[in-house]
């Protein structure tokens, strides 16, 4: 499990020339770390005199975002395991018409699953950007570069996915398969980054 | 240390209340991904025969990831150290007039430090990118998607170490200083955006 590393070990894990470790594990830790700045923003407002007004909105946001921070740290191991089934499948044998054949439908078959991983990182980057957006507005303002930090991880989590899923789709022959999810990849795509400027437009306002 | 915490804890504890760890250490994370996964990229292209003609070049991109990788590690803890010495400067006693100026210059100091980090993180951030450049074009073209992630997570780590850099200089009384810093901040990062939407381009037309 690459999350029971140490951070160092992490960093050096990946660093190796094993590819079984790589940007979609990365993608999967950066929208963590955007959660979690979330949660903590989250945190250093409730309780505070000054934040009475919202802070029941506030703890409904802590409650999501540690929602969302649980599932995209379970990604970041699904991701590699993903990556580990589709170079599993194109190990098969191909000697026979009939290898050959199982082997080219394990292999559509293990990346269909390699590139829902990434799809539902960029779904919840979707969510938790929501929240980074009201806590922008409601949360500690002490805190705003922490809550901008918070949307360029989530925004770069959700970029690397999409780069993800767009690589597989673009060697896939389900083309159903292909243009839906790829329609859904470019909506998600635009309204995070959409709310992605939104947020930082707000910040980069109040911070010159 | 952070680094020394497994990433189950860094989150755990960055999701925490305690303000320490925050935007600072995660955007000098977020730089360290980036030349963890610069640096993979290397290793997956060296040795192999296709790409003999870049091999020395590219060998050289490795050494230099991996300096600055250490460097980036380094960071995350040295942004928590500065923002504790900011934190106790602020705790000093402030009953009489020269408490009073004492602790005043004793912030301004201590944020003089704070700021530093983080411009010497957009720093290495930007020298990062250029290698990050040099794989997308000569590098292993089977890891584009890693080599995109790469180029998110040091964009995302330079913004993240700007808004802290303009967020200390907006409380901060040595004008010269403010002046001249902002001024290098807002030089690299114009830079490093620029390589970043290059690379992006370029990979965005590959995948497609």
């Amino acid at each position: 499990m690459l999350t029971s590393l140490s951070v160092t070990d992490f960093l050096d894990e990946l660093a190796s020339n094993s590819p079984a470790h790589g940007g979609g594990s990365v993608s999967a830790l950066a929208a963590s770390l955007g959660a979690a700045l979330t949660s903590m923003v989250c945190r250093l407002t409730i309780g505070k005199k000054k934040y009475a007004d919202v802070q029941s909105e506030v703890e409904k946001v802590l409650k999501q975002s540690e929602e969302l921070r649980a599932q995209f740290k379970a990604i970041i191991d699904e991701d590699t395991a993903a990556y580990n089934k589709v170079m599993s499948a194109y190990g098969l044998p191909k000697d026979t018409e009939e290898q050959k054949s199982k082997r080219t439908a394990e292999i559509q078959e293990a990346m269909k699953t390699a590139t829902l991983a990434p799809l539902k990182l960029m779904e919840f980057c979707g969510k938790a950007m929501k929240l980074v957006k009201i806590i922008a507005e409601q949360g500690n303002q002490n805190s705003l570069s922490d809550t901008g930090v918070a949307a360029l991880m989530l925004h770069a989590g959700c970029e690397g996915a999409a780069l993800n899923v767009l690589i597989n789709l673009s060697v896939m022959q389900d083309y159903a398969f292909v243009e839906t999810k790829r329609t859904i990849a470019n909506t998600i795509r635009k309204n995070v980054s959409d709310d992605f400027q939104h947020i930082l437009y707000r910040i980069n306002g109040k911070i010159y």
